[in-house]
């Protein structure tokens, strides 16, 4: 069992949806990517926080064996975001960004973290996802994320590190974006041929679907009662299943699909709550149920 | 094996999309629903069409064992439709809507088709549904499309309808609106408190989403490289899931997902061509292999 290094950002996020609002709770996606991939493996925290990140909120990660010893900490604020939810989830509202500490990161990888065998590079400038690769020995799993600003502003940049990345994770939109395709397959068959050997199209609602090098897989989300807060899901299913192939120790078609059902579930807990309250009560026990429930949704015999 | 009555339209279809227009196309709900369900079962078609439906037209479905005894013949126009799809094919605008000798109709089933045991009820007045329920001696598989025009407008004759419906077929907005729940799942549940046993939720290029008295069944839509035409895809579906529901003989939790496999497979042809033509072509052997092909590309080891 191998460890996973994370980079990307720690932020306090206060979120308001039609069921409540709450207000600087730890957010930024390599907190969620954390708190789901440490049920698998231990992780290694990658990012920048303020003065204001005080001992409790550090005591979140180090109680669930989060390595924090690459996490800079800098005079000034932590990265904040407010955001505002509407009735339908997927229609979100950016109220505040403030940078802070964050403006100025970059990443530096302790010496130990070197050798890490995997990484995730959450959404963050590409220049720092290709900064991270360069410190890193020679890991057997790269896996990234991005947003549509990247792929708007940077996309030369990402195109760069892109050929280096084994798991690409990414949403429709940004997919079509990225390659101009009209149509989510041939997006993702497009993106293939920048590099990823596996191309994630993360759907929400509707689930996800993959293009490996064996072809497709698609699995739906679970169904969830009362989704309350979409924040950090994408980086919950990037922690399920990047924690997931390396306990499984194979990147084979079959630990991909096994995989990608640990973070269907790990993105249904996280949905479930607000910020990382879904993450920080899931048991191994309570997402092995969910994949079993998601395998029993989708069998059929096809005679 | 049974027979299946359908009652729906029958129409001239005028399509144009990024890759081309055709003009006066075989259409209709009733038309593509028997188009995929006579590969499973002997079709019998009830509806209306003018004095400009031509034998060559009739050909069409009399070549494919598909009883056009309920086919009434009226002086004037077939219904003609109009539209265009954007880029994106979920985009479509109606240009235009000439009901004709659809107007004033109101179907009678012959004789012989009282005592069929399976019917669709395709997206028509519910006024019209409930009357062809009640020419029906005891059928034991009724099913239903409709739309958001009767959603809004007749919603008290689509509730009456609804409480004697197995198999209620409709899409993500429709059923958001009928119930009011901003979220597919909620929808689905209240949905069959109002009658259906079994609720199917049609997500195009997200594929369908069962709630059954089992639960929860979810199937991705089958990834076609070139999405041509998405008009008469739904009925496409319900063709071939009913169509394999009344071969298998069943309506038990296996055989709807097997069903619903299938619906799938012919949607993935429907799409694929203008108009009927996808249709026309399939084969029994080309829908088994889709079949197959989804069954692999969902299946997951959740150990």
């Amino acid at each position: 069992m191998s460890e996973v290094v994370v980079v990307g950002s720690v932020a306090f996020d206060t979120i308001a949806t039609p069921t409540g609002r709450h207000e600087r709770m730890i957010g930024g996606s390599a907190s969620y990517f954390s708190l789901a991939a440490r049920l698998y493996v231990p992780v290694r925290l990658v990012g920048v926080v303020g003065s204001d990140f005080e001992p409790r909120h550090r005591k979140v990660f180090e109680d669930r064996r989060i390595d924090l010893s690459g996490l800079q900490v800098r005079d000034g604020k932590t990265f904040y975001w407010e955001g505002v939810y509407g009735e339908d989830l997927n229609d979100r509202t950016t109220v505040t960004t403030e940078l802070n500490v964050f403006e100025s990161f970059h990443p530096e990888l302790p010496d130990a973290f070197r050798r890490s065998k995997a990484v995730f590079l959450a959404n963050i400038d590409p220049v720092l996802q290709h900064e991270v690769l360069e410190q890193l020995d020679s890991p057997d799993l790269v896996a990234l994320d991005t947003m549509n600003f990247w792929i708007t502003h940077q996309k030369e940049d990402l195109l760069r590190v892109l050929r280096g990345v084994h798991l690409f994770l990414l949403n429709d939109a940004e997919a079509r974006q990225l390659t101009g395709a009209p149509g989510i397959l041939e997006a993702a068959e497009g993106i293939q041929m920048m590099g990823p050997t596996v191309v994630v199209i993360k759907r929400g609602e509707y689930g996800a679907l993959a293009r490996t090098e064996k072809g497709w897989f698609s699995i739906p989300a679970y169904p969830v009662g009362g989704a309350i807060d979409p924040t950090g899901c994408g980086d919950s299913f990037a922690g399920g299943m990047i924690g997931s192939l390396l306990r499984q120790g194979s990147l084979d078609e079959s630990a991909i699909r096994t995989a990608m059902a640990h973070g269907t579930a790990m993105a249904s807990f996280a949905v479930e709550r607000f910020g990382l309250a879904g993450l920080e009560a899931v048991t191994e026990e309570s997402v092995r149920q969910r994949v079993r429930a998601l395998a029993e949704m989708t069998r059929f015999d096809p005679e």
